[in-house]
């Protein structure tokens, strides 16, 4: 992962970042030096284990464990209102400003479970806590798979113990690969700039539209973050909360950050937005059945919350997101989609003198795609998946 | 068409209706007579040839009159803010109250294209009203087919010129065919009750949400409609608003009623509103790619906009339309959707005791689901068709 130069889109004047910053989109900070993406912040252990949730001995359940008292952290949860219950227990009794331990796993997003599902979570949480020595309110729980269907309780405590038993400092692939569903590669990384490390894992692939946070996301640092809370907001607002998927905002959606301090350095400017981005890119572009991802800009709207209404209705809109699979460069629909998320309004004709969509058409990797609605100062932009067969063989012939 | 039973779906008690009112979620009036699907109602005759717009001789260009002076009309046109030509057209200069004539082309939605092209729908309906000896502000127009494609006006207006000397009485299937995009079929009836005939003529296929109406439908008859207006938009409220194919808004949505009154009777109670609701169901299930059609019922929520609102996430939601695609009966996915459309408010859990997606897993012709939110009393219900690889084909590899 280090150091490997990603190929050139032939579309920008810029120099392609290396490594884990491949995309055109993303500006992490100067000198900055990429690790063994296994590699955990200092001070932060990790594990994933296999438990049998999703069958053939693959790793679907995790720990992440600070091993300092001092923890900083924030953490952001789904808005939908059919929560999954670990979000409902984390809601409930995390404190959140202290986060030390988290236990996640995948092959069942433990949603629309009932009661049962509620204490199921409960239980995981309490073998976490009891197996690591941390206090219950200093741990939180992640599930994400199939919605709707019983956990295996009992499997899944005997795999926080096992996984908790395997903690590593070079635990963050087997961590990430715990939380793994439909997506192709595990997403984390691992970086050190000015004196601080910031490790992260992530997962997305299905239901990604996020109200403020992607399907998983974790992030680890020994940097002194002051209000974690609103630095985690921030990043969030530039990076999970840009990215779409298939609209769908998702039952189980939680990003934790934790921050040690022990470096006694803050976390250098844009680092945490930087790497958030990639992650939410990682995400979009391996949303289930994708084959490129692009940017729909968004300018001269009323006002920036008209210019995100327009940019979320072309970027879910089906028969602009074909048209990228395609590779057509289609930008009446863009017209249409902008048209319709403004209908009843008075509108300019949108013409191929404010809509830009010959990225749309090219082979360019990252496409760019823009228009002018003419009406103000306003501008959103949003980064968005194609629609393509497999999307469709995905979510028809399996249960997700 | 005349009296064909339909297949039994084997899923309901009720006997299945025959011929053109084949859904079991359509109730016509009793003693119903079907007649010649190419028959207008008296008073009106229509045409439809080829002109030049969608090449290999099909037939893409209209025209339907009223032969009568008298006629009460009623005109519906799209909200989309990306309108199309045609439709400012018609809001800028139709007497919406008394169209006499009609002129219709598909292979070009003359949307997106400037002013040129308003120019050009001028010149076309300019062209049907001196052909067919009508004052402009009674003749509407309609266009369907790409959008942001500069007309060919000349072969337009000389297609329309033809159609308008070969109008018939029998010309309802020709001006059928002459509105089709990617529909598989023509859409029409023509049907008597009660000493009045009602015909109608429609299209869809792909951008089918309508915001009152939907691509394009037309209705004659020679009953007396006394509030036209008022009919059209009760009728379509219960029908064409009720359907989504993928979500999208057209630019070119328009609906018109004529009524002659000729036959000095009333329309049968109902009658409008299953004729409209078979030619929206019609367009559901012949929607871009389409194999079903499911109805979701929402109840329980605290009034008739949640649950519009909760229909309309779950039925535009990319994750409930390939499961009803596969036969997946994954009511989590309807959980899910739900949870969104409420977003950051309380909801008591949805699980499979107020969730029922039975039928979306079986092999049911018209699948019935539901969903219980435990709020109030509103409810609304859609009809939506699934998504499948197909529509991705259809969308990928043509301009539409």
């Amino acid at each position: 992962m280090s150091a490997t130069s990603a190929p050139g889109d032939g579309g920008t004047a810029e120099a392609a970042p290396a490594g884990f910053f491949r995309s055109r989109w993303v500006s992490p900070p100067p000198d900055l030096e990429q690790l063994d993406p296994s590699v955990l912040a200092p001070g932060f252990r990790a594990a994933g284990v296999a438990c049998g949730l999703k069958g053939a001995g693959e790793t679907d359940v995790g720990v992440l464990l600070c091993s300092t008292e001092r923890v900083d952290s924030a953490l952001a949860l789904t808005a939908n209102a059919s929560a999954a219950a670990p979000v409902r227990l984390c809601r409930d009794e995390c404190d959140a400003a202290a986060i030390r331990a988290i236990a996640v796993n995948s092959g069942n997003a433990n949603a629309s479970t009932g009661d049962q599902g509620y204490r199921d979570a409960v239980q995981m949480r309490d073998a976490a806590a009891d197996a690591l020595g941390v206090a219950r309110r200093a741990v939180a729980i992640a599930e994400t798979g199939t919605i709707g269907v019983p956990l295996k309780a009992d499997a899944l405590v005997g795999g926080v113990r096992d996984a908790a038993a395997a903690l590593s400092d070079h635990g963050g692939v087997d961590f990430a690969r715990s939380i793994m569903t439909t997506d192709r590669e595990p997403k984390q990384c691992a970086v050190r700039v000015c004196g601080v490390t910031l490790s992260a894992q992530a997962k997305g692939a299905g239901m990604i539209e996020p109200g403020f946070a992607t399907m998983l996301c974790f992030v680890q640092t020994d940097a002194v973050v002051q209000e974690p809370d609103a630095a985690l907001r921030s990043a969030l607002a530039g990076s999970m909360e840009r990215i779409t998927v298939d609209g769908q905002m998702s039952t189980n959606d939680t990003v934790l950050l934790q921050a040690t301090g022990a470096a006694d350095r803050p976390l250098p400017e844009g680092l945490l937005d930087a790497v958030l981005l990639q992650l939410a890119l990682e995400i979009a572009a391996d949303g289930e059945g994708a084959t490129r991802v692009a940017r729909i800009q968004v300018r001269e709207a009323r006002d920036d919350a008209e210019a995100e209404r327009v940019a979320r209705a072309i970027g879910n809109s089906p028969l602009v997101k074909t048209a990228l699979f395609g590779r057509d460069p289609n930008w009446g629909r863009i017209a249409q989609a902008a048209g319709q998320a403004l209908a009843g309004e008075e509108l300019e004709e949108l013409g191929p003198d404010r809509i830009d969509a010959t990225e749309l058409g090219a082979e360019t990797a990252e496409p760019e795609l823009s228009v002018a609605l003419g009406r103000g100062q306003g501008a959103a932009h949003l980064y968005f998946s194609d629609l393509t067969y497999d999307y469709v063989r995905i979510n028809a012939e399996y249960t997700t």
